[in-house]
């Protein structure tokens, strides 16, 4: 048997340019089983822990210690529970308890295997161990592939929120295994879809025209799921590059997410009703809605996005929440939870069109609420 | 009365340059007294969450409110219990609970009102709710005036180590008040004073002069006071500035400390026995002379360093600990722990004499052990 020492042959390579806190994200079916020559190759003498949970672990673990041990790399493993409850305060000081327990030292990297939650969640942990070890995001849903695994946002949840604690630390480098895709849940898939979509409603009418056509192709894996991860992680890597800390544009990436977020406080966050894409899905569907109501789009801009998600089979309407979502009243106090208000006006992404967001910062909350009124 | 909405007349400041994370640190007596027309003019329209301990809150909170108070700013305060044991997950935890109750938002700070420990804390909590608030140190020991308030680190403990859970977060602005030490018991101040007299000994010999020379006009507080005051933290950020992250220059902070922390572990942490300070004198004490030792340094400058912090009160000799500081071995193995070692070398802080501090990256563990197994 002989060993391949050449480089990992990534279907495509996005670069986050960030000065000294730049990055590439590789993108490509393999890319687990072929980490550890990567790695060897990017970061000589180091040692690791790898980070992952229970579910993905079971597909995935294997695969990526043996290709770390191949290449003659340490490593230990710690293994979380699944699920946005993971993000907590215990789970953090675990997890920090572990990597000490390693003796991973400065030098030496976290690797962050799964989803959002552990990304998110090890993220954090990378940033402030010794005061900030270096990462490398392996993610293994759509979401994380497209979002959270690129940009440097980390943090866990409190009772008063989500997200409300946490760093802005940025990987060195990520892997995102399309193949690992495979092994998804359908429902998980479709969720992750929605912030694909997201970024051709955004600004990028080519794109979107593209899903229109490819999609299936998407979720049947292969070179368009490859080119759908590519331009997404692209367009992330554009907005973060140009706001890194999220004091302006960046904020474009919060399209369908006020409503969104306001749908998924509403179900208490429980998966088994809405997950966050779902959620994300409707709300981009309300804010072309109400961007038609303002006079800002067209109807038929509204219908193409709207009938886009619906193929996917994404809920498009809160109607479609399981136990449903409460009075305009409800929605409209969780949106204040979640918003800023700046003198009285609320500020939403909405568009002009196919691709064509923008910030609004001075949207009155009563002509939300009467639109909210009638989608209920 | 007349309210004095008067620019606050701090009797020295000193600039931390870091660019856009540049901050002032204002030294002089009356400045928690003063505080609330400085925080409106620096901060407009912010509000404020205060945390301190126990013991300083008896002594400071309440002049530091009624400024705020009376300066018309919004304020909550968060109290903790006073010590190192409050440097941990859980009291981390409650003060990120207390600061998101008190509903701050990102644009509003934190004020961390007294020693290192409540600083360090404060620090880590503003670093990361929200990913990052701004916050206001008001250091209330001798020691977190000159020393942990200054350059921006913070963090907490594990059951791994001191410190190995933070970030580097710059505080807003640093009101050292130089008459809030007068309420400081006075091993407390000596200790704080070591690390006075340790920015002498690294490159400052005219300073350490000064020092022999006017050391009890310090103590008695005065002009004195606030010079000695205003010096250190010049010298401090200056080293911060040059190496903000640590990589370089700064570990010439470090002096005495390496001895010094091998000493803090061997004793528990058991501040009744030995404080942070008391080790760090006698770590310098034992670095000249173990230069003297290694013929780099001159005896009468060690002598000149010994005698000065011994006129102080503070000890000398590991022989000084109660309870005693173990074997050679035993110290050995505590320095290994805290320090990395390079191809079986330590690096130490040396010194040429009087203010001729330097890094040496290549001392011998068995000259080391030999030099120690004679002080015990
Ligand atoms: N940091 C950011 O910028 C950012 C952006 C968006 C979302 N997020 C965060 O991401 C989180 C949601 O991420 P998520 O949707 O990936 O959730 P997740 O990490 O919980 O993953 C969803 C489920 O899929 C399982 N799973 C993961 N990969 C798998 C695979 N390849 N095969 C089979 N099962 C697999 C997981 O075990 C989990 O049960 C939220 O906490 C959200 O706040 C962060
Ligand atoms: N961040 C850094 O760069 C840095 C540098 C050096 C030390 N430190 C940290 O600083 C901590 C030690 O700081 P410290 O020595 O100030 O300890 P501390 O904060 O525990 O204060 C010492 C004691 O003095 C009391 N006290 C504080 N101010 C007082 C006042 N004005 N009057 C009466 N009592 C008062 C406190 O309640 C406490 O009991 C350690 O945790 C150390 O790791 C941090
Ligand atoms: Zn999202
Ligand atoms: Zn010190």
């Amino acid at each position: 048997m002989t060993r391949e020492p050449a480089r990992l042959a990534a279907a495509e390579t996005v670069a986050v340019e960030l000065g000294e806190r730049g990055y590439d994200i590789l993108i490509g079916p393999g890319l687990i089983a072929g980490a550890g020559p990567e790695l060897a190759r990017r970061f000589p003498g180091a040692r690791y822990a790898i980070v992952t949970d229970e579910t993905v672990a079971g597909h995935h673990l294997e695969p990526l210690a043996a290709s770390l041990t191949d290449a003659g790399l340490a490593y230990s493993s710690i293994v979380i529970t699944p699920g946005e409850a993971s993000k907590s305060f215990e789970v953090f000081g675990d997890v920090v308890d572990g990597v000490l327990s390693a003796r991973l030292e400065r030098g030496d990297l976290l690797i962050a295997l799964g989803g959002g939650v552990v990304g998110d969640l090890v993220g954090f942990v990378a940033g402030v161990v010794r005061r900030g070890m270096r990462f490398v995001q392996v993610p293994t849903t759509l979401l994380a592939q497209v979002d959270s695994s690129v940009g440097g946002k980390t943090g866990i949840n409190t009772r008063h929120g989500k997200n409300l604690v946490g760093v802005f630390h940025q990987p060195s480098l990520v892997l995102a295994d399309t193949g690992a895709l495979d092994t998804l849940a359908p429902r998980d898939f479709r969720a992750g879809y929605a912030e694909v979509a997201k970024y051709g409603l955004i600004d990028d009418p080519a794109f979107f025209a593209w899903l229109e056509t490819h999609w299936q192709e998407v979720f049947a894996g292969g070179a368009a799921r490859i080119q759908a991860v590519a331009t997404s992680c692209r367009a992330k890597a554009h907005v973060v590059r140009i706001d890194e800390k999220e004091t302006g544009p960046r904020a474009l990436l919060n399209l369908g997410h006020t409503f969104g977020h306001a749908l998924e406080a509403i179900t208490g966050y429980d998966g088994s009703r809405l997950v966050h894409g779902e959620a994300v899905s409707i709300g981009m569907v309300l804010a072309h809605d109400f961007s038609v109501r303002m006079n800002l789009c067209s109807p038929d801009d509204a219908a193409r996005a709207r009938a886009h998600l619906e193929a996917i089979g994404l809920p498009v309407s809160p109607r479609q929440v399981p136990g449903g979502v409460g009075t305009a009243d409800d929605l409209m106090a969780a949106i204040f939870q979640d918003k800023k208000v700046k003198r009285g006006r609320l500020t939403f992404i909405l568009t002009r069109g196919i691709g064509q967001s923008f910030i609004a910062d001075d949207v009155a909350p009563d002509v939300v609420r009467a639109f909210l009124a009638e989608q209920i």
